[in-house]
């Protein structure tokens, strides 16, 4: 059986210490950063970039299957994915946790280790944050800082009619991977060391448990020399998504069923789960991938990009927002309904 | 009866366009408010501040005995009051709110005037924020940026030998106002339109459930020419606050027990309580005054100013923390046990 450190033996500045005595900074805008009423950070001729995410227990996680250091990796990510979104890079976050006493100091030090863990990868300082008791599950907070160049910022509201749409990585997968956890949940409920067989699955669990943020996708795009005009990450399902970029920049689209990349492993899981494929691909949510547009003339770049995946176009507003099907029928993109969370 | 709309007849966006169509900006350096996937700002040659702050239902309130809408208010007023403890200026919040079922929207559009309300008076810009349905209580998670000065920035280590001591305001109030709203709450517990009867204790209770921050010290001390060698706000009490003071400049601290304000209000109740008064002032803590030191040179500038007082003086570091009571006695200052909740 591991060790179990009550908090209480810590006192709450000691846990504070604990945890943040190790935190070392690497960016350069980061003068001051955990320690004082507030952090200082110096943006010198950079915009400032601000993201934040809420994460609470049994609405956005489920510790049945999560594993401490796993949701710790994602709340940070998450938060990144924003920050790209605007094509800019995430440099500084606050963390703010809400602890009941069912956790112990090798619980936070395992959530810690996951948000340190995404921190050294994305190259972003911990510079702030807040520790309090409560009196239910488990609560994460985190607000991001990000910088983006005057003129190189990507809003939602850029795309113009006849842009490329086009999408990073695949979908559908972490959607996918929440429905296989959420099966196999009544084995492993309860019984610590039981593992089911998740052989061959490891890629849509990975999705779903441990997403990566497209920072790759953003400097291959930089040293392209591609700006696109409009940008989002696909956090709630590229359906929804599409239809904000479409809203904000007052355009219309058309994407095409053939186009929307989708991985093998979550193609196999929807005919396991005998769910529709592309219904999970826009609407599944938590991918994490980049949707952006770009000029018509960035054509041939962006077809010799590895990674990214020319979807449709944008169109004239009064043209609608609409999927074009394998047999070339139309179908209209809808909104999701209620989902449990949203970012302004 | 109030009308009571269910959240979920709006839907998550709906719910968000409600709270912030009306959202004015009002900051120059507010580039870009709510609507996209990060608030986009642009700080010129000001240096960034960023605070955080979590408020859990049961730990940091209860709603028994506070109004959603000072409740509001007060969770934007204490991160307001980290920035100006850094000599800044507020600029921008970012909310994220976890609400359960048995809020309705009415509830909170209470919550939401109050953190409008705090930053109308404050000049601050509501930028973003995230919505979530939580399973169990009420969350709300803050993070303010503001503006800081380039040389002018202060924090809590630069106090040196010889330096005064100084505090706005006065002590213990909201410490004693939180002492009545807990012995009245058996009275009006479940009783909607009860209303106990606090004629004469006006000030502790609000100092408890609507504080403000001093942002009318940082013009003062601007306008005087004091720039402060270190400082702090008064968010756990004027012992934990002086200690941290101490620790982070390498130095001791005398303060004079009689020189600690404390309002007739605060000093009736702590009868009536049978409490020690100066330990209430020393470790009451919510007072959310400014706790500072400046150099000896500034001496009659500070003994001219109206609502700071001059309580102590620093030493060095060897002669400890000490309170010196009013009879010549010396007591170590010690800091405070398990509190909920900590600011990093």
């Amino acid at each position: 059986m591991s060790n179990r450190t009550e908090i209480a033996t810590l006192g709450e500045f000691g846990l504070i210490n604990h945890l943040t005595e190790s935190v070392k900074l690497q960016n350069e805008s980061t003068l001051k950063g955990i320690g004082d009423d507030a952090a200082i950070l110096d943006y010198k001729d950079k915009q400032v970039l601000v993201t934040t995410d809420l994460l609470l227990e049994g609405i956005h996680f489920d510790l049945t299957y999560t594993p401490l250091k796993h949701l710790g990796y994602k709340s940070a990510v998450v938060n990144f994915s924003d920050i790209y979104a605007m094509n800019g890079q995430p440099k500084q976050i606050v963390v703010s946790l809400g602890i009941s006493k069912r956790f112990s100091v090798e619980d936070i030090d395992e959530i810690y280790a996951g948000i340190r863990l995404a921190c050294d990868i994305y190259g972003v300082d911990i510079v702030g944050g807040d520790i309090s008791a409560s009196l239910t599950g488990l609560c994460i907070s985190i607000t991001c800082i990000g910088e983006g160049e005057k003129g190189k910022i990507v809003m939602r509201s850029g795309a113009k009619d006849t842009d490329l749409i086009c999408v990073s990585g695949d979908l559908g997968a972490a959607y996918m991977g929440l429905q296989l956890l959420e099966r196999e949940k009544h084995v492993f409920n309860g019984q610590k060391d039981f593992q089911p067989d998740f052989g061959g699955k490891e890629y849509v669990l990975e999705r779903q448990l441990k997403p990566e943020a497209r920072k790759d996708i953003i400097q291959m795009l930089h040293n392209e020399n591609i700006l696109p005009t409009s940008m989002m990450d696909i956090s709630d399902g590229l359906s929804s998504e599409l239809l904000h970029i479409s809203k904000a920049s007052h355009v219309g689209c058309r994407i095409y069923e053939d186009r929307i990349p989708i991985d093998y492993q979550t193609a196999a899981m929807a005919e396991e789960f005998n769910m529709n494929l592309v219904t999970a691909a826009l609407n599944g949510g938590e991918d994490y991938e980049l949707l952006f547009t770009v000029p018509l003339t960035d054509h041939e770049k962006i077809e010799k990009t590895e990674g990214v995946k020319l979807i449709g176009h944008i169109t004239k507003l009064e043209y609608g927002n609409y999927l074009v099907g394998r047999d070339g029928g139309e179908v209209e993109l809808k909104a999701q309904g209620w989902t449990a969370e949203k970012g302004m």
